[in-house]
Protein backbone atom coordinates (compact mmCIF):
# COMPACT_ATOMS: atom_id res chain seq x y z
CA UNK A 1 0.00 0.00 0.00
CA UNK A 2 1.24 3.50 -0.98
CA UNK A 3 2.14 6.01 1.32
CA UNK A 4 -0.80 8.81 1.15
CA UNK A 5 -1.88 11.54 2.87
CA UNK A 6 -4.83 9.48 3.92
CA UNK A 7 -2.83 6.50 5.21
CA UNK A 8 -0.14 8.58 6.66
CA UNK A 9 -0.61 8.51 10.49
CA UNK A 10 -2.13 5.22 10.47
CA UNK A 11 1.05 2.99 8.85
CA UNK A 12 3.46 5.32 11.16
CA UNK A 13 1.27 4.44 14.15
CA UNK A 14 1.39 0.74 13.02
CA UNK A 15 4.64 0.98 12.82
CA UNK A 16 4.64 0.91 16.28
CA UNK A 17 2.77 -2.27 17.16
CA UNK A 18 5.92 -4.14 18.72
CA UNK A 19 7.18 -1.65 21.10
CA UNK A 20 8.13 -3.58 24.15
CA UNK A 21 7.46 -0.67 26.85
CA UNK A 22 3.48 -0.20 26.95
CA UNK A 23 4.01 3.63 27.65
CA UNK A 24 6.21 4.47 24.85
CA UNK A 25 4.01 3.02 22.69
CA UNK A 26 1.43 5.16 24.02
CA UNK A 27 3.62 8.43 23.95
CA UNK A 28 5.11 7.45 20.24
CA UNK A 29 1.46 6.78 19.06
CA UNK A 30 0.30 10.30 20.63
CA UNK A 31 3.03 12.08 19.15
CA UNK A 32 2.51 10.53 15.76
CA UNK A 33 -0.97 12.12 15.45
CA UNK A 34 -0.01 15.76 17.00
CA UNK A 35 3.09 15.92 14.98
CA UNK A 36 1.08 14.85 11.62
CA UNK A 37 -1.88 17.01 12.49
CA UNK A 38 1.13 20.09 12.46
CA UNK A 39 2.42 18.96 9.60
CA UNK A 40 -1.39 18.73 7.81
CA UNK A 41 -2.69 21.88 9.29
CA UNK A 42 0.61 23.78 8.25
CA UNK A 43 1.77 21.93 4.95
CA UNK A 44 5.57 23.02 4.97
CA UNK A 45 7.07 23.30 2.30
CA UNK A 46 10.45 21.23 1.78
CA UNK A 47 12.50 24.24 2.44
CA UNK A 48 10.59 25.02 5.46
CA UNK A 49 10.80 21.42 6.69
CA UNK A 50 14.58 22.26 5.89
CA UNK A 51 15.21 25.18 7.92
CA UNK A 52 12.92 23.44 10.81
CA UNK A 53 15.49 20.42 10.92
CA UNK A 54 17.99 23.14 10.41
CA UNK A 55 16.50 24.72 14.01
CA UNK A 56 16.69 22.06 15.53
CA UNK A 57 19.78 20.79 14.75
CA UNK A 58 21.11 24.54 15.92
CA UNK A 59 19.24 23.81 19.00
CA UNK A 60 21.41 20.32 19.85
CA UNK A 61 24.38 21.79 18.99
CA UNK A 62 24.14 24.56 21.45
CA UNK A 63 23.98 22.09 24.25
CA UNK A 64 26.58 21.61 26.21
CA UNK A 65 27.20 20.84 29.74
CA UNK A 66 26.42 24.03 31.02
CA UNK A 67 24.05 25.04 28.25
CA UNK A 68 20.64 23.66 27.61
CA UNK A 69 19.11 24.99 24.77
CA UNK A 70 16.31 22.81 24.78
CA UNK A 71 15.10 23.03 27.79
CA UNK A 72 15.22 26.91 26.91
CA UNK A 73 13.00 26.10 23.74
CA UNK A 74 10.63 23.98 26.12
CA UNK A 75 10.55 27.18 28.27
CA UNK A 76 9.91 29.57 25.67
CA UNK A 77 7.01 27.75 24.40
CA UNK A 78 5.33 27.22 27.67
CA UNK A 79 5.77 23.20 27.45
CA UNK A 80 7.70 23.05 30.73
CA UNK A 81 5.43 25.01 32.41
CA UNK A 82 2.25 22.91 31.15
CA UNK A 83 4.19 20.10 32.26
CA UNK A 84 4.96 21.05 35.48
CA UNK A 85 1.68 22.27 35.68
CA UNK A 86 -0.08 18.92 34.91
CA UNK A 87 1.94 17.15 37.11
CA UNK A 88 0.77 19.63 40.29
CA UNK A 89 -1.09 17.81 43.15
CA UNK A 90 -3.37 21.17 43.68
CA UNK A 91 -1.92 21.38 47.27
CA UNK A 92 1.49 22.19 48.89
CA UNK A 93 3.85 24.76 47.05
CA UNK A 94 2.91 25.15 43.69
CA UNK A 95 5.97 24.11 41.31
CA UNK A 96 7.28 26.08 38.07
CA UNK A 97 9.97 25.20 35.80
CA UNK A 98 13.65 23.84 36.31
CA UNK A 99 14.99 25.96 33.65
CA UNK A 100 18.46 25.17 31.86
CA UNK A 101 20.47 26.45 34.97
CA UNK A 102 20.15 23.38 37.94
CA UNK A 103 23.22 21.37 38.12
CA UNK A 104 23.35 17.78 39.94
CA UNK A 105 25.71 17.74 42.38
CA UNK A 106 25.49 21.71 44.21
CA UNK A 107 28.17 21.90 47.26
CA UNK A 108 26.41 20.85 50.51
CA UNK A 109 26.33 23.30 53.04
CA UNK A 110 24.94 24.02 56.45
CA UNK A 111 22.24 26.31 57.80
CA UNK A 112 23.09 29.88 57.65
CA UNK A 113 26.17 29.19 54.92
CA UNK A 114 26.12 32.35 52.29
CA UNK A 115 25.72 30.81 48.68
CA UNK A 116 27.07 34.22 47.86
CA UNK A 117 30.98 33.16 47.11
CA UNK A 118 31.49 37.08 45.66
CA UNK A 119 30.71 38.97 48.89
CA UNK A 120 30.31 41.94 47.13
CA UNK A 121 26.10 41.87 47.25
CA UNK A 122 23.90 43.36 49.41
CA UNK A 123 23.18 40.80 52.22
CA UNK A 124 20.00 38.99 52.03
CA UNK A 125 18.77 36.00 54.60
CA UNK A 126 15.92 33.70 53.25
CA UNK A 127 14.75 31.95 55.63
CA UNK A 128 11.56 29.56 56.46
CA UNK A 129 9.91 26.43 57.04
CA UNK A 130 9.80 23.15 55.13
CA UNK A 131 6.05 22.03 56.28
CA UNK A 132 3.43 19.11 54.78
CA UNK A 133 0.03 20.34 53.96
CA UNK A 134 -1.49 20.21 57.44
CA UNK A 135 1.17 22.26 59.14
CA UNK A 136 3.73 19.49 60.32
CA UNK A 137 7.75 20.25 59.74
CA UNK A 138 9.53 18.12 57.92
CA UNK A 139 12.62 17.37 59.92
CA UNK A 140 15.84 17.35 57.43
CA UNK A 141 14.13 18.41 53.88
CA UNK A 142 16.91 18.56 51.47
CA UNK A 143 16.19 22.04 49.61
CA UNK A 144 18.78 22.78 46.51
CA UNK A 145 18.71 26.01 45.88
CA UNK A 146 20.14 27.90 42.43
CA UNK A 147 20.30 31.63 41.76
CA UNK A 148 21.61 34.05 39.77
CA UNK A 149 24.06 36.98 40.99
CA UNK A 150 22.88 40.78 40.95
CA UNK A 151 23.86 41.05 37.74
CA UNK A 152 21.89 38.37 36.38
CA UNK A 153 24.12 35.76 35.69
CA UNK A 154 24.54 32.07 36.82
CA UNK A 155 27.68 30.81 37.91
CA UNK A 156 28.06 28.19 34.69
CA UNK A 157 27.72 31.19 32.78
CA UNK A 158 30.60 32.93 33.86
CA UNK A 159 33.54 30.71 34.23
CA UNK A 160 36.36 32.40 35.56
CA UNK A 161 34.39 35.33 36.82
CA UNK A 162 32.24 33.25 39.45
CA UNK A 163 33.68 30.83 41.35
CA UNK A 164 31.43 27.15 40.34
CA UNK A 165 28.89 26.93 42.78
CA UNK A 166 28.47 30.62 43.83
CA UNK A 167 25.09 31.06 44.27
CA UNK A 168 24.15 27.43 44.60
CA UNK A 169 23.81 25.06 47.57
CA UNK A 170 22.35 22.16 49.27
CA UNK A 171 20.98 22.27 52.56
CA UNK A 172 19.00 20.18 54.87
CA UNK A 173 16.53 21.44 57.41
CA UNK A 174 16.87 20.98 61.23
CA UNK A 175 15.10 19.11 63.23
CA UNK A 176 11.55 21.31 62.99
CA UNK A 177 12.01 21.75 59.51
CA UNK A 178 13.70 24.81 59.72
CA UNK A 179 16.07 26.80 57.14
CA UNK A 180 17.91 29.46 56.72
CA UNK A 181 21.03 30.69 54.15
CA UNK A 182 22.22 33.68 53.18
CA UNK A 183 22.57 35.27 49.76
CA UNK A 184 21.94 38.29 47.52
CA UNK A 185 19.13 39.41 45.69
CA UNK A 186 19.32 37.98 42.27
CA UNK A 187 18.23 40.23 39.41
CA UNK A 188 16.06 40.01 36.77
CA UNK A 189 17.67 38.86 33.52
CA UNK A 190 17.04 37.49 29.82
CA UNK A 191 17.33 33.71 29.30
CA UNK A 192 20.36 33.26 26.74
CA UNK A 193 19.73 35.34 23.74
CA UNK A 194 23.03 34.27 21.41
CA UNK A 195 21.96 30.92 20.54
CA UNK A 196 18.76 29.85 18.14
CA UNK A 197 16.23 30.37 20.93
CA UNK A 198 17.06 34.03 20.85
CA UNK A 199 16.83 34.35 17.57
CA UNK A 200 13.08 33.02 17.57
CA UNK A 201 12.40 35.47 20.58
CA UNK A 202 13.98 37.87 18.18
CA UNK A 203 11.72 37.15 15.46
CA UNK A 204 8.69 36.84 17.47
CA UNK A 205 9.07 40.12 18.84
CA UNK A 206 9.47 38.31 22.85
CA UNK A 207 11.60 40.20 25.22
CA UNK A 208 14.14 37.61 26.96
CA UNK A 209 13.47 38.47 30.21
CA UNK A 210 12.78 36.73 33.63
CA UNK A 211 11.72 38.24 36.56
CA UNK A 212 14.08 38.23 39.75
CA UNK A 213 13.93 34.69 41.23
CA UNK A 214 15.10 32.13 43.28
CA UNK A 215 15.13 28.45 42.56
CA UNK A 216 14.27 25.36 44.97
CA UNK A 217 13.73 21.69 44.53
CA UNK A 218 12.68 20.69 47.96
CA UNK A 219 11.99 16.81 49.43
CA UNK A 220 11.45 14.82 52.12
CA UNK A 221 10.31 11.13 52.55
CA UNK A 222 7.36 10.29 52.16
CA UNK A 223 6.13 13.47 50.41
CA UNK A 224 6.45 14.26 46.87
CA UNK A 225 9.20 16.79 45.94
CA UNK A 226 8.37 20.13 44.44
CA UNK A 227 10.60 22.26 41.54
CA UNK A 228 9.48 25.85 42.04
CA UNK A 229 10.84 29.67 42.82
CA UNK A 230 10.56 32.33 45.20
CA UNK A 231 9.98 35.41 43.12
CA UNK A 232 10.71 38.71 44.65
CA UNK A 233 7.60 41.32 44.71
CA UNK A 234 7.94 44.32 42.64
CA UNK A 235 10.41 42.72 40.06
CA UNK A 236 10.26 43.64 36.63
CA UNK A 237 8.62 41.12 33.74
CA UNK A 238 6.16 40.07 36.82
CA UNK A 239 3.48 39.72 34.42
CA UNK A 240 5.51 39.23 31.14
CA UNK A 241 7.75 35.82 31.89
CA UNK A 242 9.67 34.98 29.00
CA UNK A 243 9.25 31.51 30.04
CA UNK A 244 5.09 31.72 31.81
CA UNK A 245 6.61 30.86 34.94
CA UNK A 246 4.91 32.96 37.17
CA UNK A 247 2.27 32.01 40.01
CA UNK A 248 1.09 34.46 41.99
CA UNK A 249 1.42 31.86 45.01
CA UNK A 250 5.11 32.13 44.11
CA UNK A 251 5.80 35.97 44.59
CA UNK A 252 7.48 36.62 47.75
CA UNK A 253 8.10 40.21 50.02
CA UNK A 254 12.29 40.51 49.82
CA UNK A 255 11.97 43.59 52.73
CA UNK A 256 14.59 45.54 53.98
CA UNK A 257 15.50 44.58 57.73
CA UNK A 258 16.66 46.42 60.46
CA UNK A 259 15.76 43.61 63.31
CA UNK A 260 19.52 43.80 65.08
CA UNK A 261 18.97 40.85 67.11
CA UNK A 262 18.00 39.02 63.85
CA UNK A 263 21.01 40.38 62.28
CA UNK A 264 23.13 38.78 64.69
CA UNK A 265 21.26 35.65 64.67
CA UNK A 266 21.76 35.17 60.63
CA UNK A 267 25.26 36.85 60.76
CA UNK A 268 24.36 39.66 58.58
CA UNK A 269 25.02 43.73 59.34
CA UNK A 270 21.87 45.48 59.64
CA UNK A 271 20.31 46.43 57.55
CA UNK A 272 19.59 43.76 55.31
CA UNK A 273 16.87 42.31 53.14
CA UNK A 274 14.91 39.03 54.51
CA UNK A 275 12.49 36.85 52.56
CA UNK A 276 10.53 34.94 54.83
CA UNK A 277 8.72 31.69 52.76
CA UNK A 278 7.56 28.31 53.55
CA UNK A 279 7.32 25.70 51.36
CA UNK A 280 5.08 22.67 51.77
CA UNK A 281 5.25 19.78 50.03
CA UNK A 282 1.97 16.99 49.79
CA UNK A 283 1.95 13.76 50.44
CA UNK A 284 3.83 11.04 48.13
CA UNK A 285 0.92 8.96 47.39
CA UNK A 286 -2.73 10.42 47.83
CA UNK A 287 -5.04 8.27 50.23
CA UNK A 288 -7.73 6.42 48.21
CA UNK A 289 -10.03 8.07 46.00
CA UNK A 290 -13.01 7.31 48.18
CA UNK A 291 -11.29 8.96 51.28
CA UNK A 292 -10.63 12.40 48.63
CA UNK A 293 -12.60 15.26 49.92
CA UNK B 1 -2.74 36.34 35.41
CA UNK B 2 -1.80 33.02 36.21
CA UNK B 3 0.19 30.09 33.94
CA UNK B 4 -2.77 27.59 34.45
CA UNK B 5 -3.64 24.51 32.24
CA UNK B 6 -6.71 26.55 30.88
CA UNK B 7 -4.75 29.40 30.30
CA UNK B 8 -1.41 27.58 29.24
CA UNK B 9 -2.33 27.53 25.12
CA UNK B 10 -3.88 30.95 24.76
CA UNK B 11 -1.08 32.47 26.59
CA UNK B 12 1.58 30.92 24.43
CA UNK B 13 0.07 32.07 21.52
CA UNK B 14 -0.90 35.35 22.00
CA UNK B 15 2.76 36.24 23.41
CA UNK B 16 3.68 35.46 19.34
CA UNK B 17 1.58 38.40 18.28
CA UNK B 18 4.40 40.92 17.00
CA UNK B 19 5.51 38.18 15.00
CA UNK B 20 6.56 40.06 12.13
CA UNK B 21 6.73 37.00 9.32
CA UNK B 22 2.52 36.47 9.05
CA UNK B 23 3.27 33.11 8.15
CA UNK B 24 6.32 32.64 11.13
CA UNK B 25 3.18 33.58 13.20
CA UNK B 26 1.07 30.96 11.46
CA UNK B 27 3.58 28.42 12.36
CA UNK B 28 4.29 28.65 15.88
CA UNK B 29 0.53 29.70 16.45
CA UNK B 30 -0.14 25.90 15.43
CA UNK B 31 3.00 24.49 16.73
CA UNK B 32 1.77 25.73 20.08
CA UNK B 33 -1.20 24.30 19.57
CA UNK B 34 -0.89 20.75 19.08
CA UNK B 35 2.56 20.37 20.92
CA UNK B 36 0.39 21.74 23.84
CA UNK B 37 -2.16 19.00 22.75
CA UNK B 38 0.38 16.40 22.72
CA UNK B 39 1.73 17.66 26.57
CA UNK B 40 -2.07 17.25 27.80
CA UNK B 41 -2.79 13.97 26.01
CA UNK B 42 0.29 12.19 27.57
CA UNK B 43 0.56 14.41 30.66
CA UNK B 44 4.14 13.61 30.84
CA UNK B 45 6.18 13.09 33.88
CA UNK B 46 8.66 15.59 34.96
CA UNK B 47 11.38 12.63 34.31
CA UNK B 48 9.86 11.79 31.17
CA UNK B 49 10.01 15.44 29.72
CA UNK B 50 13.82 15.65 30.70
CA UNK B 51 14.07 12.52 29.16
CA UNK B 52 12.58 13.92 25.94
CA UNK B 53 15.15 16.80 26.27
CA UNK B 54 18.04 14.23 26.59
CA UNK B 55 16.74 12.57 23.46
CA UNK B 56 16.46 15.70 21.13
CA UNK B 57 20.21 16.85 22.47
CA UNK B 58 21.59 13.57 21.87
CA UNK B 59 20.06 13.73 18.35
CA UNK B 60 21.31 17.52 18.06
CA UNK B 61 24.99 16.15 18.61
CA UNK B 62 24.70 13.42 16.41
CA UNK B 63 24.49 15.76 13.60
CA UNK B 64 27.30 17.12 11.97
CA UNK B 65 28.45 17.60 8.17
CA UNK B 66 27.83 14.17 6.76
CA UNK B 67 25.39 13.14 9.29
CA UNK B 68 21.88 14.21 9.84
CA UNK B 69 19.91 12.44 12.77
CA UNK B 70 16.91 14.94 12.53
CA UNK B 71 16.30 14.26 9.27
CA UNK B 72 16.12 10.53 10.40
CA UNK B 73 14.00 11.49 13.32
CA UNK B 74 11.66 13.15 10.58
CA UNK B 75 12.11 10.20 8.20
CA UNK B 76 11.63 7.41 10.83
CA UNK B 77 8.12 9.10 12.04
CA UNK B 78 6.78 9.44 8.46
CA UNK B 79 7.28 13.40 8.73
CA UNK B 80 9.67 13.78 5.55
CA UNK B 81 7.36 11.55 4.06
CA UNK B 82 3.96 13.44 4.84
CA UNK B 83 5.48 17.26 3.92
CA UNK B 84 6.56 15.62 0.31
CA UNK B 85 3.22 13.88 -0.12
CA UNK B 86 1.11 17.04 0.74
CA UNK B 87 3.47 19.29 -1.13
CA UNK B 88 2.81 17.04 -4.18
CA UNK B 89 0.95 18.08 -6.79
CA UNK B 90 -0.84 14.49 -8.39
CA UNK B 91 1.28 14.75 -11.51
CA UNK B 92 4.38 13.81 -12.95
CA UNK B 93 6.71 11.53 -10.77
CA UNK B 94 5.67 11.08 -7.48
CA UNK B 95 8.36 12.62 -4.80
CA UNK B 96 9.81 10.99 -1.88
CA UNK B 97 12.19 12.02 1.26
CA UNK B 98 15.25 13.69 0.43
CA UNK B 99 16.93 11.83 3.29
CA UNK B 100 19.61 12.16 5.50
CA UNK B 101 22.61 11.34 2.72
CA UNK B 102 22.04 14.24 0.17
CA UNK B 103 24.99 16.58 -0.38
CA UNK B 104 25.18 20.02 -2.01
CA UNK B 105 27.51 20.62 -4.78
CA UNK B 106 27.96 16.49 -6.37
CA UNK B 107 30.43 16.29 -8.99
CA UNK B 108 29.25 17.61 -12.56
CA UNK B 109 29.67 14.79 -14.77
CA UNK B 110 29.13 14.10 -18.52
CA UNK B 111 26.14 11.65 -19.58
CA UNK B 112 27.56 8.25 -20.03
CA UNK B 113 30.45 8.99 -17.03
CA UNK B 114 30.22 6.17 -13.78
CA UNK B 115 29.18 7.31 -10.70
CA UNK B 116 30.59 3.83 -9.34
CA UNK B 117 34.21 5.26 -8.76
CA UNK B 118 35.06 1.92 -6.97
CA UNK B 119 34.58 -0.20 -10.46
CA UNK B 120 34.54 -3.42 -8.51
CA UNK B 121 30.67 -4.29 -8.49
CA UNK B 122 28.60 -5.29 -11.47
CA UNK B 123 27.63 -3.09 -14.04
CA UNK B 124 24.54 -1.10 -14.49
CA UNK B 125 23.08 1.54 -17.06
CA UNK B 126 20.77 3.66 -15.94
CA UNK B 127 18.84 5.63 -18.66
CA UNK B 128 15.81 7.63 -19.36
CA UNK B 129 14.23 11.40 -20.31
CA UNK B 130 13.05 14.26 -18.51
CA UNK B 131 9.69 14.78 -19.86
CA UNK B 132 6.74 17.46 -18.86
CA UNK B 133 3.28 16.07 -17.84
CA UNK B 134 2.50 16.06 -21.77
CA UNK B 135 5.49 14.04 -22.73
CA UNK B 136 7.12 16.94 -23.60
CA UNK B 137 11.02 16.21 -23.83
CA UNK B 138 12.76 18.81 -21.09
CA UNK B 139 16.19 19.78 -22.72
CA UNK B 140 18.86 20.36 -20.49
CA UNK B 141 17.48 18.80 -17.15
CA UNK B 142 18.98 18.44 -14.09
CA UNK B 143 20.01 15.50 -12.30
CA UNK B 144 21.22 15.07 -9.50
CA UNK B 145 21.96 11.54 -8.09
CA UNK B 146 23.62 9.63 -5.13
CA UNK B 147 22.52 6.32 -4.01
CA UNK B 148 24.63 4.02 -2.00
CA UNK B 149 27.86 1.24 -3.36
CA UNK B 150 26.75 -2.62 -3.41
CA UNK B 151 27.23 -2.77 0.34
CA UNK B 152 24.69 -0.49 1.24
CA UNK B 153 27.57 2.48 2.40
CA UNK B 154 27.20 6.15 1.10
CA UNK B 155 30.47 7.69 0.27
CA UNK B 156 30.47 10.00 3.51
CA UNK B 157 29.72 7.17 5.70
CA UNK B 158 33.08 5.44 4.34
CA UNK B 159 35.47 8.37 4.56
CA UNK B 160 39.00 7.04 3.45
CA UNK B 161 37.70 3.79 2.23
CA UNK B 162 34.96 5.38 -0.65
CA UNK B 163 36.25 7.74 -2.61
CA UNK B 164 34.40 11.63 -2.28
CA UNK B 165 31.93 11.72 -4.70
CA UNK B 166 31.50 7.62 -5.28
CA UNK B 167 27.72 7.08 -6.41
CA UNK B 168 26.80 10.53 -6.57
CA UNK B 169 26.84 13.18 -9.46
CA UNK B 170 25.22 16.08 -11.43
CA UNK B 171 24.30 15.35 -14.95
CA UNK B 172 23.07 17.49 -17.53
CA UNK B 173 19.85 15.60 -20.51
CA UNK B 174 20.70 15.78 -23.86
CA UNK B 175 18.96 18.06 -26.27
CA UNK B 176 16.22 15.40 -26.08
CA UNK B 177 15.76 15.62 -22.63
CA UNK B 178 17.79 12.51 -22.40
CA UNK B 179 20.24 11.62 -19.80
CA UNK B 180 22.21 8.14 -19.42
CA UNK B 181 24.81 7.31 -16.96
CA UNK B 182 26.91 4.04 -15.53
CA UNK B 183 26.50 2.73 -11.79
CA UNK B 184 26.53 -0.27 -9.97
CA UNK B 185 22.96 -1.83 -8.36
CA UNK B 186 22.42 -0.28 -5.31
CA UNK B 187 22.01 -2.64 -2.06
CA UNK B 188 19.16 -2.58 0.93
CA UNK B 189 20.49 -0.65 3.29
CA UNK B 190 20.17 0.02 7.01
CA UNK B 191 19.73 3.88 7.88
CA UNK B 192 22.25 4.65 10.27
CA UNK B 193 21.35 2.55 13.74
CA UNK B 194 24.37 3.91 16.05
CA UNK B 195 22.76 7.40 17.20
CA UNK B 196 19.75 8.18 19.06
CA UNK B 197 17.31 7.36 16.32
CA UNK B 198 18.59 3.64 16.15
CA UNK B 199 18.07 3.44 19.61
CA UNK B 200 14.30 4.37 19.13
CA UNK B 201 13.77 1.84 16.41
CA UNK B 202 15.17 -0.97 19.16
CA UNK B 203 12.88 0.47 21.32
CA UNK B 204 9.97 -0.08 19.19
CA UNK B 205 10.97 -3.21 17.59
CA UNK B 206 11.32 -1.83 14.06
CA UNK B 207 14.11 -2.91 11.64
CA UNK B 208 16.42 -0.09 10.01
CA UNK B 209 16.17 -1.29 6.69
CA UNK B 210 15.48 0.35 3.36
CA UNK B 211 14.87 -1.29 0.39
CA UNK B 212 17.37 -0.68 -2.53
CA UNK B 213 17.17 2.45 -4.33
CA UNK B 214 18.89 5.60 -6.52
CA UNK B 215 18.30 8.98 -5.54
CA UNK B 216 17.00 12.11 -7.66
CA UNK B 217 16.38 15.16 -7.93
CA UNK B 218 15.25 16.78 -10.99
CA UNK B 219 14.46 19.88 -12.38
CA UNK B 220 13.74 22.33 -15.69
CA UNK B 221 13.07 25.51 -16.11
CA UNK B 222 9.57 26.41 -15.90
CA UNK B 223 8.70 22.89 -13.76
CA UNK B 224 8.43 22.11 -10.19
CA UNK B 225 11.58 20.39 -9.36
CA UNK B 226 11.13 16.72 -8.23
CA UNK B 227 12.92 15.03 -5.28
CA UNK B 228 12.34 10.89 -5.55
CA UNK B 229 13.99 7.46 -5.62
CA UNK B 230 13.79 5.20 -8.23
CA UNK B 231 13.48 1.54 -6.46
CA UNK B 232 14.82 -1.67 -7.38
CA UNK B 233 12.07 -3.81 -8.08
CA UNK B 234 11.94 -7.37 -6.23
CA UNK B 235 14.56 -5.41 -3.54
CA UNK B 236 13.88 -6.89 0.14
CA UNK B 237 12.02 -4.17 2.69
CA UNK B 238 9.43 -3.15 -0.49
CA UNK B 239 6.55 -3.27 1.84
CA UNK B 240 8.53 -1.92 5.10
CA UNK B 241 10.57 0.96 4.74
CA UNK B 242 12.09 1.92 7.45
CA UNK B 243 11.13 6.18 6.32
CA UNK B 244 7.85 4.91 4.64
CA UNK B 245 9.15 6.57 1.07
CA UNK B 246 7.98 3.53 -1.09
CA UNK B 247 5.56 4.32 -3.94
CA UNK B 248 4.51 1.61 -6.06
CA UNK B 249 4.93 3.51 -9.11
CA UNK B 250 8.43 4.59 -7.92
CA UNK B 251 9.47 0.84 -8.52
CA UNK B 252 11.62 0.48 -11.38
CA UNK B 253 12.83 -2.73 -13.49
CA UNK B 254 16.54 -3.54 -12.88
CA UNK B 255 16.34 -5.91 -15.34
CA UNK B 256 19.60 -8.18 -16.79
CA UNK B 257 20.47 -7.57 -20.68
CA UNK B 258 22.58 -9.18 -23.18
CA UNK B 259 21.77 -6.18 -26.03
CA UNK B 260 25.73 -5.90 -27.17
CA UNK B 261 24.47 -3.41 -29.37
CA UNK B 262 23.26 -1.57 -26.07
CA UNK B 263 25.91 -2.51 -24.17
CA UNK B 264 28.77 -1.10 -26.88
CA UNK B 265 26.57 2.99 -26.82
CA UNK B 266 26.91 3.03 -22.98
CA UNK B 267 30.60 1.21 -23.03
CA UNK B 268 29.85 -1.90 -20.57
CA UNK B 269 30.59 -5.27 -20.97
CA UNK B 270 27.64 -7.78 -21.80
CA UNK B 271 25.76 -8.94 -19.39
CA UNK B 272 25.04 -5.74 -17.80
CA UNK B 273 21.95 -4.52 -15.57
CA UNK B 274 19.12 -1.89 -17.35
CA UNK B 275 16.84 0.49 -15.35
CA UNK B 276 15.05 2.56 -18.52
CA UNK B 277 12.83 5.28 -16.16
CA UNK B 278 11.28 8.28 -17.65
CA UNK B 279 11.05 11.31 -15.28
CA UNK B 280 8.13 13.46 -15.16
CA UNK B 281 8.31 17.20 -14.40
CA UNK B 282 4.97 18.96 -13.31
CA UNK B 283 4.59 22.77 -15.00
CA UNK B 284 6.08 25.08 -11.92
CA UNK B 285 2.72 26.89 -11.92
CA UNK B 286 -0.39 25.44 -12.53
CA UNK B 287 -3.05 26.55 -14.69
CA UNK B 288 -5.67 29.08 -12.96
CA UNK B 289 -8.38 26.30 -11.11
CA UNK B 290 -11.32 27.29 -13.63
CA UNK B 291 -9.30 25.56 -16.33
CA UNK B 292 -8.53 22.48 -14.50
CA UNK B 293 -9.67 19.29 -15.59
Amino acid sequence: MDFTVDTATRTVVESFRDTGDPRLREVLESLTHHLHAFVRDVRPTPDEWAAAVDFLTAVGHRCDDTRQEFVLLSDVLGVSMLVETLDGVGEGTESTVLGPFHQSGSPRRDLGDSIDLLGTGRPCVVSGRVLATDGTPLPGAELDVWQCDEQGFYDVQQPGVQPPGNGRGLFRADGEGRFWFRTVVPSPYPIPTDGPVGALLRATGRHPYRPAHIHFIVSAGGHRPVTTHAFVAGSPYLDSDAVFAVKQDLIADFAPSDDERAAERFGVPVPFTHAALDLVLAPQAGPPAEHRG
